[in-house]
């Protein structure tokens, strides 16, 4: 059968928990194998990965399958403007960074993958 | 004419009201026979279903054709966390419960459902 | 090559600048040409229309290819209720009104638009 395919859009930080339980129930519910997921960031969200207790989290479920990214954009605004900054070099091998995640989110949905906002 | 089919996503009790007011405009506009409409809802959004103001609408909708499918899993989360606890053998007839909300979310959407999010 | 089409669905005002922002990347990313993009607005975000300094960056995305659409129902809405009302006839030319802002969403992904809620 074909794998169910979906990009999780994450742009606000609060939602990660929410994101991260989608996730699991979702592979709890039709096996690790049988679901591509990519979890796309934009936006403030991108914070996250400066965050040791849930990158805890996003490790785990990389490991098990689940493609993170973050948009590239977001990270030199993040620079920019806030109190974190995150060097995209610093970044762990499972964090995979896209030039435009919104480009990423249209190229993902023309490809067939399902779009959920948690 | 093949029908139009969509799915909302409701995660957030603030968003019923809205997702309501959505589908009813829907359905003015197209004619309830004319609509596919899928109400998917999961995380704490689950507690609408122990509101009667609202039951009252959704069993409205319901009886038009739309379909109020409940996340097992929210469900469940509700019962152990909170202060509301809804039993899934007490609701009514016309709210689904699916094992999985996320599952539901990308099926649909492979069978040709557009997603909103209200 | 095919052209990556997109519909921006903003329902919340707070959600405009994230919007604006998210498309002029998308557009830098791949180019004015390559890009079909509809902005469908409906609940209170149509409030935006009267907001002249959120105009002005509207405006200048409209020059650019970048299609405006607002919801009747709550372009109505809006002044059966609220401070403000939008009289449909003094909205530019570059928004365009269309009956229900849920029907277009729904059209717009059955004609394969990628969804984005910013």
């Amino acid at each position: 059968m074909d794998k169910l395919k979906v990009v999780f859009h994450i742009n606000d930080p609060s939602r990660w928990q929410t994101a991260l339980g989608n996730i699991t129930n979702l592979l709890k519910d039709v096996g690790d194998d049988a679901a591509e997921v990519v979890v796309l960031t934009n936006g403030p969200s991108v914070t996250a990965y400066s965050d040791s207790a849930l990158m805890e989290k996003i490790k785990e479920l990389a490991q098990r399958g689940v493609r993170f990214r973050a948009c590239r954009n977001s990270l030199k605004n993040l620079c920019s403007g806030g109190d974190v900054c995150i060097n995209e070099e610093n970044l762990p091998d499972f964090i995979e960074v896209v030039p435009a995640g919104i480009t990423e989110l249209v190229r993902l949905q023309s490809e067939g993958f399902a779009y959920v906002k948690p």
